[in-house]
């Protein structure tokens, strides 16, 4: 029998009840376009503003100032390529060597396509840049830098008021990905002094498919997409109401009790870890300073892609890095970055805990992930310690 | 009491009993992450290629050449901006004068940001584009033709296939909007001979903020969005899992019934026209060769913005042109383009009729029409017949 015990968080989560409730009805019953002038119309149209104020007040911005998306990746791409392409004259970008794809992707795609220079900040061991290498990388032509707030694949928290504060003294555009760092670090996007930022519903109990962008003055950048000017003008297309309606409450219940599941995940991660220093030799954490619901584990002497599969086949879900690059055979970034080896990149599973996760899940999941290692290692025993 | 009669299909539709089931439960129990590699991943990959499936097969496509986007909005600036940046050595673009905002502020944004030229094709009184006029507006510069196949607020049905061969034949890239011809009209892309054409769930009894843009061809485009890599590599960003499945549902209800529909449509409309003339006086239909389903109604002597108020009052909903640009005080381009005088324009309401209507709805929402034009008539009545 498989116990389904979900730790792989970090990827998705399970939408909220309360979420689902209002999506169902959504679903149903408000499937007015928000553009029309009669009633279900307004209705929808309301609702996408009750959304835009609960995003506002998550990231104590105002409400014209959140463009919902159809993901981070898509504002990810509109802040970077929006901005870079408007502001042509400069043509250097500096981002960090962690960062997900979906900020690697659309800096790498300015530099083939449209001849921007690409740096990369190295992270310390932690896995977290230092602001002073990211003052001796800015030049003349450097036109934005992007850091994330919190690493994806081992949690490690960037400084991100630093090298906000750092950018703002020089003016130079700073856009931060905070997908991971919602609903486990504050976010205040005027302390933080970002231009934008970036976040998505899915990794906090809301939909896949929308996300938002803050953007301090949309003057600065061109949209992404064109047409019927919704979204204030800047984000055109008929809007994902039922989604973003979700991501508002998503939002609202993170509001309510995003420090309690921090206080009920941090006990689950001790307990997670307190097990393991008692029950399993040869491991080690990867990165320094992370939030409590990410947790890199190397597992030496086994490869990462096969205790994650043997630990699915008995009903725990992990991943080997993030879930955006498990299909792909490449090592991880990221964790080559912090300087780890190719057994110990190989030796790699995430286990990233979530609000719904309880303490009989990671009692079942440790005993599992305990004999699985066992086996694992006793089919390999020449594999222990290489 | 209001009756809720909902004659405003054209701007969106209410969901398919089907779709919402399976989305409900798509919401609920299919939270995995696509790109996982367990269960309920796979189990998201394989929803998202059964819906890929059916679309594939609704366009006479292979599944390969489906790519699942946000709506028709992103799948058209992907089109007409991933395919003439990528092809720069040629900056022509040819387009009809009655396009969507989705085509025009695309088209726009290339001349505007990127220096390239943009011709209109004009249309006839009936709202149709001629082959002939196109051929004279090609030049050597040329480098995409984009016409809609249906127009969204008349349903003048464009000759996709004429132009579809004449761009293979000089061998410019040919994208098609055919939002408005899902499910109104056969739609075979090989035999139409479009590059690329796009499509959304929400205007075909699915979700809003999902859509597709079938791609003969890949490489020739840039993608929009940059990341993970999702999509087969072309449209990053995490699936909208639940919309995408609701998507593929509503395609594979239509393909089981849209004969039915645009036959029951068809009933419906010539029901509605029959009672207009016996009861109603002083009016005309903008458009020929339309679609049964989109009814633009000149109504003299009134203002269509008063109608459309009053007739919401009254329960029944119909728009003035476009949801897009109801909340615009700018005067229809469509209607401009068809010679329409200003006051034909103003004087225009937009019915269209859904699967879902029926037709009790249909007898109320005429009795309705005509005794509230009395009414304003009255109020006014020196504006008849201006
Ligand atoms: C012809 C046409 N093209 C494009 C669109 C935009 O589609 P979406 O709302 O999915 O972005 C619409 C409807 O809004 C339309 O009628
Ligand atoms: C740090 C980070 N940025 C961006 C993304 C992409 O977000 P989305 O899936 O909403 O496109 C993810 C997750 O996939 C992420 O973890």
């Amino acid at each position: 029998m498989s116990p389904d015990i979900y730790l792989d968080n970090n990827a998705t989560t399970p939408l909220h009840e309360d979420v689902y409730r209002k999506m169902r009805y959504s679903l149903k019953y408000q499937y007015g376009n928000p553009s029309s002038n009669y009633e279900i119309g307004i209705n929808a149209k309301k609702s996408i503003q009750y959304a835009r104020n609960n995003l506002a007040e998550f990231l104590n911005a105002e409400p014209e100032q959140i463009t919902f998306t159809s993901g981070a990746t898509e504002s990810n791409s509109t802040a970077i390529i929006g901005y870079c392409l408007k502001n042509k004259s400069k043509n250097h970008i500096i981002t960090s060597s962690i960062e997900h794809p979906a900020i690697m992707e659309a800096c790498k795609y300015l530099q083939v396509s449209h001849g921007f220079d690409v740096s990369y900040l190295p992270v310390n061991k932690d896995g977290i840049v230092q602001i002073n290498h990211l003052a001796s990388l800015i030049t003349p032509k450097t036109s934005l830098v992007t850091v994330m707030m919190v690493n994806n694949e081992i949690g490690s928290i960037q400084p991100i008021k630093k090298i906000g504060a750092l950018c703002k003294a020089l003016d130079i555009y700073f856009h931060c990905d905070a997908v991971q760092g919602a609903g486990k670090l504050p976010i205040d996007v005027k302390e933080l002094n970002v231009n934008s930022l970036s976040l998505s519903a899915h990794k906090i109990y809301g939909p896949k498919g929308v996300g938002c962008l803050y953007i301090e003055d949309k003057n600065q950048l061109y949209p992404l997409l064109h047409g019927g000017a919704q979204e204030m003008g800047f984000r055109s297309g008929t809007e994902n109401v039922t989604g973003i309606i979700g991501f508002g409450q998503a939002v609202e219940c993170l509001m309510d009790h995003w420090i309690n599941d921090i206080q009920h995940i941090t006990f689950l991660r001790n307990k997670f870890i307190g097990q393991l220093n008692q029950h399993l030799t040869d491991w080690s954490i990867n990165g320094g300073n992370t939030v409590p619901s990410t947790l890199s584990l190397c597992i030496h002497g086994i490869r990462g892609e096969a205790l994650a599969y043997a630990l699915s086949q008995m009903g725990v879900f992990v991943s080997i890095a993030s879930a955006c690059s498990s299909s792909s055979s490449k090592l991880s970034h990221v964790l080559k970055a912090l300087g780890k080896s190719q057994e110990e990149i190989r030796s790699t599973i995430r286990v990233s805990f979530g609000r719904q996760n309880t303490i009989q899940e990671i009692e079942k999941a440790i005993n599992i992930l305990v004999t699985t290692t066992s086996k694992l290692r006793s089919f390999s025993p020449m594999m222990v310690n290489v």
